[in-house]
Formats: C-alpha cells, sequence, structure tokens
C-alpha cells in the first residue's frame, strides 16, 4: 500500500490529513517516520495527539485547500489548540512573511507553513496563469466552497468558482473538473484553483530563496521592534 | 439629527461602521470628536483614510456581529490594511487574550477590540443565558449568514440560525426576530446572537477589571518569552 511506497521511498516526515491519524500513524511512526497531522479544530487535535502523532499543522479557514465546513480562523484555532495539546505545531492559513510568522509566535506556533505562497513562487510547477492571477488577486478573492457538502474547499473566484458560490446545493468536488488542466495547462476555468485569503497579500512572483530569506528578516525585525517598542 | 445629538452630549470618541465614511466624519471632525471607522477590506480601509477618519477598526470575518459578505480573516485583513496606512488601526475579530493581542501588534495594530470578550462579562447587561451560550461554545459554533445578502452576519449557532445556514436563500435580516427578547430576556430562539468565534476560547464569566489584566500582563508575558527565545 502507499505507506509501505512511501517508507521504502526513505521518507523521514510524513504530514498526513482529512481522515482519520489512527488509520496510518502508528505503522508510519513504527518504520521511524516523523508524522503530523492537519487539523481544522480543537477536537480533530485532540484526537491526533492521542493517536500519538508527533506534532500537528493547525489550519485556519483562511487557507486554501480541502476544508472542514466548519471553518475557523487562524487568530482563534491556534491559541485554542496551543492552550490543550503539548506536541509542536505549524501554522498554516494565512502565512506568507515575517510578520504573520512573528504572530503564529505569539499564538504558540514553532512553525509556519506557507501554501499559496508558495505556489506562485518561482520554482512552482504550476503554470504562470495560475501565479499571476494570485498576484493580481485581491484578499476578498477567494470563495469558500461546499459548505454543505465534505470537504468544503477554498479556491480563487473565477466565472466556475463564482457559479458554484451561488449554488451551495450543487457538490462542488462533483464539479471539480480537470486539475492538470488548469495546474499545468493554464486554463484557469477548467477546474478549481485552491488558493488561500494571503493571494491579496502576495505582489509578486518570487524564488524561494529571496521568500524564505525576507520572512527570515523580517520575523527578527518584528520581534526587535515590538521589544524596543513594549519592553523598553 | 444623530450626529448633533452624539456632539451635544460631549461625547468625545465615535466609530462608525457599515456606511460611507463620507456621510458623518467631516462634521464629527469639524466639532473636535475623534472618528475611527470600521472596515471590512483594503478598499474600505484606504476610502476612510480619504474620508479623514483618524484611525479604522480592521474587523477580520472570525468576528461577531453585522459582516461584510465577502469576509477576509485577520491574519490576513490587519497585515494588508497596515502596509497600506499610517493612522493608528485597532484590531478586532478574533481578540480575547494577550497572546492575541501580541499577535496583533506583530501585525501592525495598536490597539484591540474585544466584543464577544466583553457581551459575556461579568457587567455585561445580556441575558445569563447568552453568556452561558458563549461560555459553552466549541469554535465551530458560530454561523455566518446572509453571504448571498448584505450585511452578512457571524452568529451563535442556534436551531435558527441553523435553519437560515440552511437556506441561503433567504435573507436573514428578514428573519432577525426581536433581538430585545434574546440579549435581556435569555430567549436564544427569538433572534440572532451575534457572537465571534472567540467563543471557544471563552470557559468563564468574568469581570472586565480580571479580563483587562490578564490580557495586559499575558501580553506583556508573550512579547518577553518571544524576546527571551528568539532574540536571546
Amino acid at each position: 500500500g502507499i505507506v509501505n511506497f512511501v517508507i521504502d521511498q526513505g521518507v523521514r516526515f510524513v504530514t498526513t490529513s482529512a481522515g482519520n491519524p489512527e488509520r496510518y500513524t502508528s505503522q508510519l511512526k513504527a518504520a521511524g517516520l516523523t508524522v503530523f497531522h492537519v487539523v481544522p479544530n480543537l477536537s480533530a487535535a485532540i484526537k491526533a495527539v492521542e493517536c500519538g502523532v508527533d506534532g500537528l499543522v493547525v489550519e485556519g479557514g483562511e487557507g486554501g485547500g480541502f476544508k472542514n465546513p466548519r471553518d475557523v480562523a487562524t487568530m482563534v484555532l491556534l491559541p485554542l489548540v496551543r492552550s490543550q495539546v503539548d506536541v509542536p505545531i505549524i501554522a498554516a492559513g494565512g502565512f506568507v512573511d515575517g510578520k504573520s510568522m512573528a504572530a503564529a509566535f505569539a499564538l504558540g506556533a514553532e512553525a509556519v507553513q506557507m501554501g499559496t505562497r508558495m505556489v506562485s513562487a518561482l520554482e512552482s510547477p504550476v503554470h504562470e496563469n495560475w501565479k499571476n492571477a494570485i498576484v493580481n488577486a485581491k484578499e476578498t478573492d477567494t470563495v469558500f466552497l461546499n459548505r454543505m457538502h465534505s470537504p468544503a474547499l477554498r479556491a480563487l473566484r473565477t466565472d466556475k468558482t463564482t457559479r458554484l458560490e451561488n449554488s451551495p446545493e450543487v457538490n462542488a468536488m462533483a464539479e471539480f473538473g480537470k486539475a492538470i488542466d488548469l495546474y499545468f495547462g493554464g486554463d484557469m476555468e477548467s477546474a478549481i484553483a485552491l488558493t488561500g485569503q494571503v493571494c491579496g497579500r502576495i505582489d509578486s512572483v518570487r524564488s524561494v530563496r529571496d521568500i524564505l530569506e525576507d520572512v527570515r528578516r523580517e520575523f527578527f525585525e518584528t520581534l526587535e521592534a515590538m521589544s524596543n517598542r513594549y519592553l523598553g
């Protein structure tokens, strides 16, 4: 199965999501891999920790991708989970720079995960049309689909996703379309471009090196400025 | 009109929201009042600053109350607005303690506004049923209503609001009900209890003094811990 394949490939770190953490955690852990589970709410976080995961990816509803229909924003979810679990936390949903990383650390995270920022990075293999759509999008230019079904998803606003937003009785997963034609063909109406609200904070396609260097520099600058201003 | 009434009462600080900031700002400012405008996105923030407001209340979609149908979470909205305006910012939506206050300051705010925390404070005049419902609610126990109409609103999940959530074609404002029977009569199904996602982080009814003392203490503790750990 997929677990043996992952182990055989020499993978050392796995994140699992959207399913029951009981399913793979013990097998992966027994093979020596580090396992983090993605969680959208507190009860899922507690369940994952009880299953023995090494850490959590705590993902707020502002992030792109497949979501729990009852979305909770990072500002609420992250400190809530931190207050109830002791494992390391990677914060996801809303992260794009050193200021948001500093906010995540204030809320109790040990790391941040940047999805939309990396999808639109220079080295990202997706079509430039998707990258440019992220660069051009405002912070209000995502939609949250499939709240009445599951999984829900957050994606860029397009003609297709606007139609789905206006037809909440339709299961968007059945209308997902051909991802490959969007991801690599660049046809933004052929599928659903999973994207977070941070698209509104991304103004250019940049190399991963530049992104990470700026995040790191700005994180320390932000902490130093707060320390100087409020701790005197 | 209402503006003259406010001025005649000796009010010194006004927050306006949900309308055009051109309407009252110049008259209030001419009378010497300080005017902050509540904004749900960047374009509204820029417009308010152009109208001469003294500052902004930047309110993320995780907050309770009347909302823009295209909600943006605080983690994205706050640093975006901060990057484009120079006026003081009060952050709202998701704030309940010193950790979230520290996060807000990392994202560029000069203050935080706590709505749901104060609605459920000891001195709050609302019925204890609403306070207890906030104390008992999980972080997933709010609904976002009226996305297809305007204004949208975030409220506690009840039988009534669950029905409205499942009928997105119905304008929830027409079904709002008698607020006074909920606010002061304690009938949680008689109207819509406007409440933010931070209900999931509120575990007890507390005095305003205790809340503010703890927020202040925890804010400084959070900054000191981050400073010690990362600036060494």
